[in-house]
């Protein structure tokens, strides 16, 4: 009975009599972006793809059947009407964590504890045998230096400085620890460790391990690294505060294999007036495998393919070129980002602006923007002229950012644009097992990919002049 | 061994080094805000005392002993040195929710369905008997009217209308919405329907049934209002489609008893310069029954103690008059905010600006202002002066806010502001079981105080002529 949207009708009505009236002629834009909005929170498909993604294929660390799968399923995917999609080859490293890495602590009294823990990428294992060793807690890399071989040769190293919980933007605080996981393990080898503790990169106190990214650079000595929970960083910290001389004794079996072969996926919808200017949107594939990858970064990859679902259902015919790619191997060595870069110059393409969305599903903030210093005063001033558009959506635009696989397309010339959702929840779960499709806000993730859509749209629309001041 | 934290000792240095160096004297406000940043985000007691409020105390109905537990619970912790506290007694409505409401549906083919349902705030209830009638779906108040007494007799009105998904803004489609819970079966009786059905407010389609006020205002004849969970609500609404004919039977043990003595509480901290200047942070302390009142508004109680805490830990002393106010009442009938303004004004008070938080204690987005129309544009601008310092946190500051509990204070002519959380996920807990702690970010929250305590920092500082544009 009486059934019918009345007030859904009547804003319809509504909108159809302002865009045909020469008043409002010059607000087809905005226009544009509100039925970006609309569409993105009615109909898309994000959510349904990011539940795939995180649930059905699950965690895909590189060279994985999973990520294999991720790539056939994104591929497919991004078959619409219009597109071309090509898989780009590239090879890429193949770490295998077989079994966890088990840490235990040995008190003065006797007693034992097992601490979270979970093995860092690239780590290598103990080869089926127990390290032990005395723990030395440090709070800096710079420290083993000071410390220095007599006091480190055989030694287990505790790196426990935390998180800047000072710090607003959480992404910030995750910069000023974070060399401790990538470099501690390689930097304790120097000076004869036989291993690395590393504390988790969280701001909670929790007993959850993250693991992510290690890196031996070019040491002789490869020692294993592994990350332990905030919470037993603390109790550690606190026992060996009274205690002079604490044991751990630690196993992991994980190694490197040969390197495969796995891919990009690449999609493109031909500009029709400036066809060699790219505009790309991406995401990264690859995944850590304690989670399903939900945030990082099957929420940028949804959010991308969104951009051209989005507008090719509102039938948008692009001026530009516009790319979307799924990079393949950011967690663990960046082979795909490097891959499309290299593919690309050599083809002497131009990227005008690439986008990319690696700090999760979250609700927008804005974007932040940076380009090579001759020309970034500009491109950073015209990039600013769309915040007339889109302002009323609450999102900023402000100089600084990027991403790591479209960092390799700076030497082009054009903008590398970071989309920065809120950041305060994404270390709460970031590279651990919670990182799955529950802690995705539906509208949170619709939102993300509305923004970023509304971007590509403005970029494809203005270039690299930004908005005439006129408009 | 090698403890300490390096980098904090080094920033901390920093800092000292840049407030004693005369280049950076005008950044004595950016200082000051940065150490209310860090005061909050490392030893603010808020995510505590919302634990206290939420899960040893519990819902907050008006009238209960438990909205009496959380007054003597923030009057004590109200009890900084240096703040006067005082409760400020206010008669207020004794609702109460004996047993919750039922609803069954029954089909053509005699199967049966429970939906999923609360009675809404205010409520009658059905008097030990059940309800049954013939379900009538509308989508608009204004429906009632067309479909008159002829066929709304002794009906069951069902209110379907969803909460607006395309709306940016969370809140803007609760209100586009809301008029449907309030007033739905205040205008359903005046055409002798029996009972009204309304669909929870909610943008999620899930089982969870959301309560909140219903207001009678001066109809004759009272019948039942229930919500329905979304899902039931959809639900019912595809039988409908196919079904001339649906009954409804319902029932409800809920009761308005006689009015009782309530409290705000109010803490004050004179200023020194103009002490009758009243600045007045607050947030209401009553909430529904179903859960813990955690975001509503749990939040901006402790959002609101924190301003005190922070203030007085850094050893601040305001220039004007600052006030805590723990409302009384604001979900079901404003009496305390009432009664708060009318003792003011009886006193001759001015209240320069009001700040409530009664959106949750999500991320800080910024804060919402508005004023009377004579002083208005002058206030807005200096207000948006404030920007300089906040923009570094994010935080934008618009025209258009205020809050229940403060909009009463309007004629004093001062600014009323609404602090602005992110809204994603309010709704999706709003007025249901789902309101607890557990919900609630730790570093979200300790931004909320943050940000308001910033905000009551450079209102202090300017007062309404802003920030002086040589700053």
């Amino acid at each position: 009975m009486m059934k019918g949207h009345f007030f859904v009708v009547f804003v319809s009505f509504f909108s159809i009599l302002l865009r045909i009236s020469p008043i409002f002629g010059q607000n087809d834009h905005a226009f544009f972006i509100k039925d970006i909005y609309d569409y993105s929170l009615t109909k898309a498909k994000c959510y349904e793809r990011l539940h795939y993604l995180s649930e059905e294929i699950g965690g895909r660390m590189t060279g994985t059947e999973n990520a294999a799968n991720a790539v056939s399923y994104t591929a497919k995917e991004l078959e619409f009407k219009g597109t071309k999609v090509w898989k780009q080859s590239c090879m890429v490293p193949s770490w295998v964590r077989k079994e966890e890495a088990k840490v235990q602590v040995k008190l003065n009294d006797g007693s034992i504890r097992d601490l979270h823990a979970t093995a860092l990428g690239n780590s290598i294992g103990t080869g089926g045998k127990q390290i032990s060793g005395e723990i030395i807690e440090v709070f800096s890399l710079d420290t083993l230096g000071i410390l220095g071989e007599k006091s480190l040769k055989d030694k287990i190293v505790f790196f426990n400085r935390p998180m800047d919980p000072t710090q607003v933007h959480t992404g910030w605080a995750y910069g000023g620890a974070v060399d401790q996981r990538v470099n501690g393990a390689a930097r304790s080898s120097l000076y004869g460790a036989k291993a690395a503790l590393i504390r988790s990169m969280t701001t909670l106190i929790d007993s959850i391990p993250h693991t992510g990214v290690s890196s031996y650079g070019d040491v002789e000595v490869k020692i294993p690294a592994i990350a332990i929970s905030t919470m037993d960083a603390e109790w550690l910290s606190a026992q060996l505060s009274t205690q002079k001389v604490i044991k751990a004794s630690l196993s992991a079996d994980c190694y490197m294999e040969d390197d495969k072969e796995s891919h990009n996926v690449i999609a493109e919808i031909k500009g029709s007036e400036f066809p060699n200017e790219i505009i790309l949107v991406g995401g990264h594939l690859d995944s850590w495998d304690l989670g399903g990858g939900a945030h990082d970064d099957g929420a940028g990859c949804v959010h991308s393919i969104q951009v051209f679902e989005t507008l090719l259902a509102l039938n948008y015919k692009p001026k530009r070129t516009l790319r979307c790619v799924m990079f393949m191997n950011e967690e663990n060595g960046l082979a795909g980002g490097k891959r499309y870069a290299e593919v690309s110059d050599s083809l002497g393409e131009f990227h005008l602006a690439a986008i990319e969305s690696d700090m999760g599903g979250f609700t927008p903030r804005g974007f932040g923007c940076s380009a090579n210093d001759e020309v970034f005063k500009t491109y950073l001033r015209n990039f600013q002229t769309f915040s007339t558009y889109l302002e009323p959506y609450d999102l900023y635009l402000k100089s600084g950012g990027g991403g790591a696989d479209i960092n390799p397309l700076k030497p082009q010339g054009g903008l590398l644009i970071g989309f920065k959702p809120d950041s305060q929840r994404y270390f709460d779960l970031h590279h651990t097992k919670l990182d799955r499709i529950d802690k995705v806000n539906k509208r949170e993730l619709e939102l993300g990919a509305a923004a970023i859509t509304s971007l590509v749209y403005l970029l494809d629309q203005f270039g690299l002049k930004g908005v005439p001041s006129e408009e």
